[in-house]
């Protein structure tokens, strides 16, 4: 988990940021990947940023903001002048300009399309023309197209005139006088088979293809699945307009990731972790907000069973061990749910199958653990009529906590609203109502 | 979220299986990739497995048998006779046998064994010798070596001798002839270079080398920071023993994810969906029972205030929304943090500067929430003091839950436990206890 050569160079750098020596910064910077260099950034609090990134050098200063998460790049951009953000963004991909594009102010915007060439520009219309989240948007304008009537050897004249070839290039693109895609070419094809022979006889006519439209998910799922460095992604018209590759896909599948751990707290992968205290606040107190309902509502509950709480003072010691134990029950099932859907193990033709199971297995549990707690309460207190009744009440709320958490995801996905963001506060609602209600009701109903 | 074409699949499938139609099934099954195949296996109940698996070719097998979650493996493993099964691993590469290994019987393995060539049988035993969490138990063995010495136009004519090239190929390793690692020469610069040229001109010296010993957590970082496809392994001499690609670091990734949103839950990210009810609810138990300690400690609390509970009844209809909001508002702070030390931008040098924003960040939210819930506590009861104690118990548990969730995370991490898996209990613990203990003790000392 721990990252030694970060924390040493963290230590460092805050070392020469409080000594003010801006020197001593570019010597540490000087050997830095971009990547790490973001993230140094990104460690950093927002007084202590100027002052490396000041230093680190212009040309470099675009993959930076690349790679820093939303809130830090707004931050520094905020400090760039129009001049050194036009010379960064210079000298990025066009997808890369692509993502950057939403956070530049109109000026710079201008001022970059304009260093940009013809074709540039047109390839940038493109990509933007596509939402960020899907294949269009995540696609490059640098894929090598080539025709099927050439020879091999012609094809690698061409490579050898046209110099080093775009990253991850794993194969060319096959396509006719109209762009659209034949097939492709593997590299590794080009190199190995006769050099008479041509293109047409080796190339794969049914590759791998993205849409345009894709969602990302699905483009992450065909990379992992198929074993991908490079697609093709063609429009609606069959015509070649770009390439993904593993690389993007990569940050895809970590951010998706991200999305999910954060989403259960309300929050958002792209949070920086020295936002403005205020920000910060704001964005948190939604969330807070939103499970005060929750809390009020399980709240409202316990009201209204207030004598008998005040006959008998032990259930409100005992109620917070149901509904306890109904929430962590329910999450479990919620958790293995919501990940099944998904990955696609889990969907409509064996939801009743997982139904089934989670209600047997939550039903195991809710014996097991009723029968604990049953045995705890009547030690404590001497009583068994007590135990009897939180031992059914946890029965009760594991059982219906576990149904629960596998029906709840596929309530909110049909609703159109994420599970891993809405599905904890929806689960934790009906965990405590119904542990409230249940022990509170029997112990109104049969003790007092 | 969804995966339609799955879901189909899953549906036919399914028919098929219950109409017994083994015909049908094959059919079904003759179109797909060994992981879609993977998947519907996992997707299906034990009970329907072995219909569709012995339609599974018994050359593809391996590969499906690689992609499942363990616990799918060890059902499907069962069904399986030795013969099948020496005929299903034969076909995987050799760091494909060596995760399925600890999964073999003996006398299989012995078979296997028996059955690759002597090179392989070494190459196994390679990779075997380091644990399976380790650049050297992920790497693999087809690492095409040139020497520096011989021109590119002689390593391709080697290369079409050799035919086809293996997958992700996306570079050559340099070595000398104790295999000692020189360089990596890039295949993009085999077709665009001279062919003339030696190899040592265009070798780049300081390729990024793994070694064996590297876990995959860096390894996983490496890849993911230099846009790599594939990576040199050495061993501790700096002999080359293999290389890493691409394909299998997504999978780390992927596994990592799933490990962190899994552990939260106590559950383990190779958890079969269909496991016998017996299996998973001893799994799940467990946690249930580490969590039934959190919540007696926290009834305990309680236990301590019966008196004041049963003067004004109140408190206890008010307790869970000061014990929740604080629950919450640590959540937020430890998923930030967790991620924070997981991808390396908090560490020991920023703690501070984190703890403090953190603070801050919960002392705003703590007093923004208890001027609301004083206003509903208030207008509940018609009770200004009550409104005042809750509110300052809000305060009270809002900022220690945060600074909780900002401090544990590096207490377990220095206790070598995992914070992912640990984290939460021990947050609930701490915001139940303050969370009752502020707010029962505040109204004992005030309002009684």
């Amino acid at each position: 988990m721990s990252n030694p050569d970060q924390a040493d160079n963290l230590d460092l750098l805050i070392a020469a940021v409080e000594s003010q020596n801006s020197e001593r910064i570019r010597v540490l910077l000087s050997d830095l990947h971009s990547a790490d260099v973001a993230k140094l950034l990104e460690s950093l609090t927002p007084e202590q940023r100027p002052a490396v990134w000041s230093e680190v050098s212009p040309t470099a200063k675009g993959e930076v903001l690349v790679e820093v998460p939303d809130g830090v790049r707004e931050d520094l951009l905020a400090d760039m002048d129009k001049e050194t953000l036009v010379t960064a963004v210079r000298y990025l991909d066009i997808d890369e300009i692509a993502d950057l594009i939403p956070d530049l102010p109109d000026d710079v915007l201008a001022d970059v399309l304009f260093n940009v060439d013809k074709d540039a520009r047109a390839s940038l219309g493109e990509v933007l023309s596509y939402p960020e989240d899907t294949a269009g948007g995540l696609m490059n304008v640098d894929a090598i197209m080539i025709r099927e009537n050439i020879s091999l050897r012609v094809v690698i004249r061409y490579l050898r005139l046209r110099g080093q070839l775009p990253e991850f290039t794993d194969k060319l693109f096959v396509v006719d006088r109209a762009n659209h895609l034949k097939g492709v070419l593997s590299v590794s094809t080009l190199i190995t088979a006769p050099a008479s022979d041509r293109v047409g006889i080796h190339c794969d006519r049914k590759p791998i293809t993205l849409n345009a439209m894709d969602p990302q998910e699905d483009v992450a799922q065909a990379f992992e699945k198929y074993n991908l460095i490079s697609a093709p992604v063609v429009d609606e018209q069959e015509q070649l307009i770009g390439r993904i590759t593993v690389d993007d896909v990569v940050d895809v599948i970590r951010d998706d990731a991200d999305h999910s751990i954060m989403a259960r707290a309300g929050l958002s992968q792209e949070e920086d972790i020295f936002a403005p205290v205020a920000r910060s606040t704001k964005n948190r107190a939604v969330w807070l907000g939103v499970n005060l309902i929750t809390a009020i509502i399980a709240s409202w509950v316990i009201g209204q069973f207030e004598e008998t709480i005040e006959k008998l003072v032990a259930l409100a010691v005992l109620m917070p061990i149901v509904a306890s134990m109904g929430g962590n029950a329910g999450t479990q099932t919620l958790t293995v749910v919501i990940r099944g859907l998904s990955v696609g193990t889990i969907t409509h033709a064996n939801a009743w199958q997982v139904i089934k199971k989670e209600f047997l297995v939550g039903g195991l549990n809710g014996v097991i653990w009723a029968l604990a707690v049953a045995m705890v309460a009547t030690l404590w207190y001497h009583d068994y009529a007590l135990g009897l009744i939180i031992a059914l009440a946890m029965i009760i709320n594991i059982v219906i906590s576990a149904l629960a958490g596998v029906i709840l995801p596929f309530i909110l996905q049909r609703l159109g609203v994420d599970p891993a963001l809405a599905g904890g506060v929806a689960l934790t609602t009906i965990t405590d109502v119904v542990g409230f209600f249940s022990l509170l009701g029997l112990a109104a109903l049969f003790l007092i």
